[in-house]
């Protein structure tokens, strides 16, 4: 079945806010074999909301907006859809009822603006909300199916994930799809396919997609078939091929990140970790940990960012700083050796590097960054050239430090 | 004018991207004075765009369209373009040159796929890439104006910024528009809704939208007028307005960050800041050095994730640990008062919080964060309790951290 995305609010189509929720609502119905046609936004505006609505029931079998269903007057999407199917709002004191049991579990008063939501288009059903007060609506007729979701984002997922992925799942007929992301890094996006270009023939229903990103290059593979089993088997024939060729750049699959990856190498060898970072401040740290789990290899770290704090917390000596500046081989060395000294750990990471807008130099130019491994071993550093603005630099040294400890850990050179 | 935005690509269909690109160029000409009426999205699907771009360039002045330009078979924006404008692709020695000279000079040979980059639409301009291979392409004729850029965002960006925005602004008229966005913290949308309901009047011409996030609720004042200093005054009458009702809950406008208004209270009163941070781990580094000029005020600190940091690194009492936990006011003031000693700094905050999945219990549920502050005068540590996932946990954990300390600079309670 055919779906349409709809995300509406002056937010969205002013672009103050990111449109995060059509992504997760297309993640998840393509995952469960849906077919996402069009996306579409439109603001806080009944005109142009109403032809959306129309134009989306006349192309797709179902359609999902998300936004403008909150109590206050900015939010007009019930009125547009009672407008687009001709029926009243209805009032539904269960929901009320709902509402006012949720503030009372958070010893706040309900604010009598909330009686708005329970007002519902006749003849809609609708979806409950954990988080918040505004419910999903569903309105099916005539094999469309038409389901209206509040916008703030852990609202809308909880229905979606709890609700109705389930409904749609019951409903209808789905595709056979297969999907598998193969994760490369260290390599460009013209080379891969330079690499593959000529003896790559893709099978009827198979595509190969390049996704460049400061991460690396991901390599989307998408397969259909009449059965599910027919999907699998295509979509694993072009990922075997895509090994082949590219194997040694490639780290994970589908949503591993670098983090997990990393995570679970040092899991599974019961080796530890601390870091080290300059001008990443504390980046490192807060990815590796945003991995569930990670106190089981991650013990801390420092953030070195003022030069006394390399030398006194780190015990960088002071001569290192001096003769060859805090972003060095020589500092990026005995940060990460200090490190796993002090924190007792079988690997250490640093970063120093230079983030920008300024401090760059015609030797070390913005995006100059050093990154040290403390292992058992040997204490070592290499130097990472990288490009583009202050965030996409300190996004970059994470993922280049990540990558220099996974292949430490598995004896790649 | 009204414009169209067209984002190109199965990575944006499927939401396995997040379509940033959207919101920065909507972002961007609005606040140039352009309206943005639709934003549609289709994938690497050469009908399905097609009609898009037909669709676009029959109802608004200006098409804006990013993705597929890219040197691989699965990039086709440009073979779509030459459909719908019934045009030949025309070969640029000056673009290949180009293309050519960027490789050279990064050391690398040019792959030969990259010949595709010179090719462009009979009659087009070209806008260039000052970080890649693909140069923006520009159709303009009849009154309508039909832009397409590359998906890489920060290549669009330049791009956009560059050559995009000054072209247009020298092309057409511009709608005179003022958009205030009003941060607060502290207080639900619909309790303010409530304070301001009774006394709101909006001028025709001038729109609020509430845009709740896990920082607070963004109030944002749209105001339109036949002159720019109409949609000005406008616009700050109804500021005005929300200031006198909720004034207490602003800690900023527009794009200012809590991370920038407490380093500015910081550099203004000349203060010195470090962290202690366990289930954040770095993020309340990250958040207070995503500031450029950081360094004037932010020193460095702790990543406590394990106990023995805590203990070692910081000086927390074992003891404290032992009777109370590491989650408990005892010890985010431990840390705290250990990290202002040991970095010598004037401010030094902790955080220490069960970010979950799991850990919770009845007594100290998943969401249970402690916030410490040492300060000259004082030690103190207040409790949050909150709501989301780990990710979220963590993130209002630093935006409660931060929002503590611009209280306690600014001296309120």
């Amino acid at each position: 079945m055919e779906v349409e995305l709809i995300t509406i609010g002056d937010e969205i189509i002013t672009g103050h806010t990111i449109d995060t929720n059509a992504a997760y609502m297309a993640t998840r119905l393509v995952d469960n074999g849906f077919v996402v046609r069009y996306r579409t936004s439109v603001g806080d505006n009944a005109e142009d909301m109403e032809e959306a609505f129309r134009q989306a029931l006349k192309r797709v079998d179902i359609v999902l907006t998300t936004g403008g269903l909150g109590p206050t007057d900015d939010d007009i999407t019930k009125r547009s859809i009672v407008k687009v199917f001709k029926r009243n709002l209805i009032f539904h004191e269960d929901v009320l009822e709902d509402i006012r049991a949720r503030y009372a579990r958070r010893g706040i008063e309900m604010p009598a603006i909330n009686q708005n939501q329970a007002l519902l288009p006749q003849g809609a059903t609708f979806f409950p909300n954990a988080n918040g007060s505004a419910v999903g609506i569903c309105i099916a007729e005539q094999g469309r199916i038409f389901i209206s979701l509040p916008g703030v984002p852990f609202e809308m997922r909880q229905i979606l994930d709890d609700h109705v992925i389930p409904y749609l799942r019951g409903v209808g007929d789905r595709h056979a799809l297969k999907v598998i992301k193969v994760r490369t890094t260290g390599i460009i996006e013209s080379k891969i396919a330079e690499i593959i270009v000529g003896e790559l023939k893709l099978e009827p229903g198979v595509r190969l997609a390049y996704l460049p990103g400061y991460r690396g290059v991901d390599l989307r593979v998408i397969a259909s078939g009449e059965t599910q089993d027919e999907a699998d088997e295509k979509a694993r024939g072009l990922v075997r091929f895509l090994e082949e060729k590219v194997g040694d750049y490639v780290y994970g699959y589908d949503e591993d990140t670098l983090d997990e990856v990393v995570g679970q190498l040092l899991k599974d060898n019961d080796r530890t970790l601390s870091v080290a970072e300059s001008c990443t401040a504390g980046l490192l740290g807060a990815a590796i940990t945003s991995v569930h789990g990670a106190s089981v290899y991650f013990k801390g770290g420092v953030l070195a960012y003022a030069n006394d704090v390399k030398i006194r917390q780190l015990g960088v000596p002071a001569d290192i700083i001096e003769q060859h500046g805090a972003v060095s081989e020589e500092c990026a060395i005995a940060m990460a050796a200090g490190c796993r000294e002090r924190f007792e750990t079988d690997y250490a990471l640093s970063i120093t590097g230079i983030a920008g807008p300024d401090g760059g130099t015609d030797e070390k130019p913005v995006g100059t960054v050093w990154i040290g491994l403390a292992t058992a071993r040997e204490q070592r550093a290499r130097c990472l050239h990288l490009g583009g603005l202050r965030d996409a630099i300190r996004k970059r040294s994470v993922f280049g430090a990540l990558e220099m400890l996974r292949r430490e850990i598995l004896d790649i050179s």
